[in-house]
């Protein structure tokens, strides 16, 4: 690499870097703020870095996902490709990640539900940390007490707290605020193992509110929401992309860059930090809050996001026997790994059960509270992985199944997340035609996975694939020949640029995902001889959009067939546990409980799961007994 | 100040440092490990820090404390003298603080026999810290559980610990250690608060062992005393003059400095944490034993000096009320503060009364024992101030005179610490012959405290001086005048130098010290209602040196008029309570409810203590009849 450097500017949005020559493009994307989608983590098989490369000089090895055509059009892999001059090159539609609004579920009226449901019939608003203004006696010559004990004696007056612990950093500023405040002071605590712990003393005429954070911390998206402790109410919410993307599309991949690159671990931390930071220092600067005023972050994600978060060793989760460092993590203090809100706030995170069933699932069963009914609940969390929990108040039971994310649009030539211009709806009626619905009614630009369940399930029912998904070829489908195989076109914009189309690869790629989350389903239930008829609710959570036909999950075979009104799209669980937690001990302890109490198994090896996949990976079974509502399926 | 620099050598160490031209030479001197003392923080107002020049050009200004003769000699303040060459400076013997050897008393057949005794009969061998080996199962596909759970409930299994807590160091390190250990690994354990704290966790086969320090945070003299945790062995001690010294002989001025200068008070942290440091490096390197392997740092010390090492507010220690920041204050992370041992090894500091009565008296109190007995005792620990505990098991009350460090050695024109050359032990008989005994058998360079608490008896006794202190004129003693007035020769080189004298200044201060202890001690026992005959046990506590005559206390009337074998030397206490805090929980404990339990009684705002203070001011008072022993006195 030479001294030299060159601007490498991205279309559309126009965003732009400076980077020595010989940069990797997809590592300058990165820098620019342009975030490129990227499976194999830069090993070039996943094809998914595309760029066109409208101008300036390239050094690039086309590696075998790229088609002749798509080399003679200018389309290189970023990941192959370095930057030899200034160069001009444009990100193809459906494989950006937009950096724009990605759903925070705030909004939606079933997350809403779900929340206030988890709040107000469960759990007392009890948050983790609040404020308390006490009011102490003056000192004087005959009452000489210390400053700290003085505070302690008046927080005793007001609650029970029999041991009560103070950082260095408190108590050097103690003296100064209680005597500025004339010792009438609002003192931050937080609860946690018996233990109320001062956070901040600040004088009681500034500052009466308080606020905290929870924060999903997934995969691919990042969402916060910001909650006003006095009342229990979000305030706010933003999401954005896991910069750890450029690290691999997948956790697995980034452990395996993090083993191999010298401060790996600390880059994937920082990644996270800054993505945490920068979520809660846009919505502090929109609603106008003093960074100093947010004295709590709750985190939920899966085992190995907690570990890059808190930089914990996570080389071992995918080594068999696949063992985290730590499950049940005790609260830190935010700001030694970074987290830019008050000095001495804390952060939480959810408790994991395993190496793949983390503190998100355990948000879901929280935020479902399968854990409290009688009847036997099935829990799915289609996100990167697909993880399922099966029980009832007096079991649980759970497994990840290696799914992939081809539900959240990775792995699939036209998929996207869940945000503008996202096909989120598709039905093909008999004639061929097909109707579909976009996120913000817009033209489409990918299809999301709503979209994608969508159109498996009318692709099988209108008898456009087989059993095995594969396109029947002397139908009277019009099909094409693509680079990945035959295509199949949902959506063509005529003359202006390619269409959307779903391929084979893709089709393969989908019924591997849901098979796997059969499979798990399957293992469960057989251990704990649990029949479909016995299943009184599914709960389907993952970032699928907003309007989930969760009976199509039925017809293609992801989800027993149970009745459709059974099945109940929850939405984003994790963020909806974490805030549960944030808001109220009670539900803090029950996390807990809940991840203590669930029996982990391991698919990767179990002696039935192969089986249990290869049945499922047909459409909807190889048993078509277990799936009755699927005889609506064209088998000419 | 220009860019220019000069070198300053010290004689006769030969000590050098180069500095920028315009240097003050107290602060050279400081630079260059001379220890001058300072009792004004270079006010220019006590006349402590003189140097002979002996070559070089200086700018000084003389201020009021040299004499013309002292000027002509080339005798300058260091204080009050910049350097504008290189310059050759020789200490003078009596005012240099020598950086050799302090009395540690760890030999010292006093203080050995005191800790053994409140380690042996009062509290059971039960570290703060401690090392706990335990093995775990081998994590497999069917115990997956995660590292930091399965570590837990290992400790569990051997110990009563319901609520353990970790922090992010030991969580980030935790899966290579035990992986690298095959699950059988050294845990290291703090107990404070009802909370187990693993503060670390080695592989066993590397660790089994595990030390500790306990420190003496004197105003004047920092002393540590390493401890091996596996059986309670001193192994090891060191001492060193308290650097912060530059800032002001006594805390009083130390704080004016902190609230004067832009970061005065991280200054004064800084100097102790380096003492400390050094002092536990010095310990450690000898012993050949690594920093990480000492796991706990027990300090004791004055309020102010403890404020210093945590850097808590101090200001409104020296303020009406007089407030400190904290008396109890939590066990914090060593490397909080700087102190290097252990990276996540603990600092624990014992609680103190009020701002004038701190941990180091708490240590007296704990290391004599008199909360655990029936008999009224009385305990005075006479350091660079006089702080006076009168009590039984029932009630304890407790007052600090503002004596001032004359007993110390300071203020006294041939006073001394107790090292190598000072007089320790001093006799006049009826014919003048004076007699006396150095520290080390060598030629005489000073007075140390016991050695001036013999000159000032034996002067009283042999009626070299008058019950107001003064030199009685015609008598047949020989005096001199020199430059504070009459002067009393102690010992007379020849020609070799000036001889060690005792002025009429000098016996003033002892007055004044004498007068403040013996009233603080009047004030307590009428509150208490206490007569001479009711106190059962006196304990003088100090660093007077090793061979107190404890007796001439009572015949300058500085203590109660009890039988000899009533008074006991106790020599350093607050290193001993440090030391048995450190050994015992119990001991901590106790520690917490003698502080707790004490009575503090303000003296500066104390309607009596002024009037008993001028009554105290003669020798060895206003009134006989409280000290019948002196009736040997000649009072021709």
């Amino acid at each position: 690499m030479s001294n030299k450097t060159c601007i490498i500017t991205f279309e559309p949005s126009g965003l732009n870097v400076q980077v020595p020559v010989g940069t990797n493009l997809l590592e300058a994307a990165h820098k620019a703020g342009v975030y490129l989608s990227s499976i194999c983590g830069g090993d070039g098989c996943c094809g998914k870095c595309k760029l066109i490369i409208n101008q300036g000089q390239i050094d690039s090895r086309p590696g075998t996902s790229l088609t002749e055509d798509e080399i003679d059009q200018n389309i290189v892999l970023a990941c192959r490709t370095s930057a030899i001059s200034d160069i001009t090159a444009m990100v193809p539609k459906t494989h950006s990640l937009k950096t724009g609004r990605i759903l925070t579920d705030t909004n939606t009226h079933r997350l809403g539900e779900l929340v206030d449901q988890v709040r107000a019939e469960v759990f007392e608003f009890d948050p983790l940390v609040y404020k308390l203004t006490v009011t102490m006696r003056l000192p004087s010559v005959r009452d000489n007490t210390a400053d700290l004990e003085r505070l302690y004696m008046a927080v005793r007056e007001k609650i029970n707290a029999p041991v009560i612990e103070t950082g260095l950093a408190v108590m050097q500023k103690l003296s100064k605020v209680l005597t500025a405040a004339n010792y009438t002071v609002a003192v931050t605590i937080a609860k946690h193992d018996g233990v109320m712990e001062i956070i901040d003393v600040q004088p009681a005429k500034c500052s009466q509110t308080s606020f905290a954070v929870a924060v999903d911390v997934g995969t691919t998206t990042v969402v916060a929401h910001l909650v006003d402790l006095t009342n229990a109410e979000t305030i706010d919410a933003e999401a954005m992309y896991n910069s750890q993307i450029k690290f691999g599309e997948d956790y697995i991949h980034r452990i395996i860059y993090g083993e191999q690159e010298d401060d790996g671990f600390k880059e994937l931390q920082s990644c996270i930090i800054n993505d945490i930071n920068s979520l809660i220092g846009t919505i502090a600067s929109r609603r106008k809050i003093d960074l100093q005023d947010i004295t709590a972050v709750v985190c939920s994600g899966n085992t190995a996001m907690i570990h890059f978060l808190l930089n914990l060793d996570s080389k071992r989760i995918r080594r068999e026997p696949y063992i985290a460092s730590a499950g049940f993590i005790p609260p830190i203090q935010a700001s030694q790994v970074g987290i830019k809100i008050n000095n001495n706030g804390l952060l939480y995170c959810l408790p994991s059960v395993a190496a793949y069933v983390g503190g998100d699932i355990v948000a879901g069963v929280l935020s479902t509270r399968i854990y409290n009914k009688t009847g036997v609940s099935l829990f799915v969390d289609l996100g990167t992985n697909g993880e399922v929990v099966l029980g009832n108040c007096d079991w649980m039971v759970c497994a990840s199944s290696s799914a992939g994310p081809a539900f959240e649009g990775s792995g699939v030539k036209c998929g996207m997340r869940a945000q503008t211009g996202a096909i989120e709806e598709l039905t093909i009626n008999s004639n061929g035609d097909i109707k579909f619905k976009t996120i913000g009614d817009v033209r489409p630009v990918g299809i999301c996975g709503s979209g994608l369940l969508d159109t498996l399930a009318e692709l099988f029912v209108n008898g456009i694939i087989d059993r095995t998904g594969r396109f029947k070829k002397n139908s009277r489908w019009k099909l094409t020949e693509g680079g990945d195989g035959l295509e199949f076109e949902l959506f063509s914009p005529g003359t202006d640029g390619p269409g959307i189309v779903i391929t084979q690869a893709d089709i393969s790629n989908l019924i591997r995902s849901k098979a796997g989350v059969f499979a798990a389903i399957k293992v469960l239930m057989k251990a704990m001889e649990t029949e479909t008829e016995d299943i009184e609710m599914v709960y389907l959570a993952g970032g699928f959009g907003n309007f989930l036909n969760v009976q199509q999950a039925v017809i293609i075979g992801m989800l027993p067939d149970v009745p459709a009104e059974k099945i109940k799209f929850v939405g984003n669980t994790s963020i909806a546990g974490a805030k549960a937690v944030l808001l109220s001990k009670k539900a803090h302890e029950t996390a807990e409980k809940i991840a203590h109490s669930m029996t982990y198994f391991d698919l990767m090896t179990h002696p039935g799961y192969m089986d249990e996949f290869i049945r499922a990976s047909f459409l909807p079974h190889t048993d078509l007994s277990l799936f009755p509502s699927a005889q609506c399926v064209k088998t000419d």
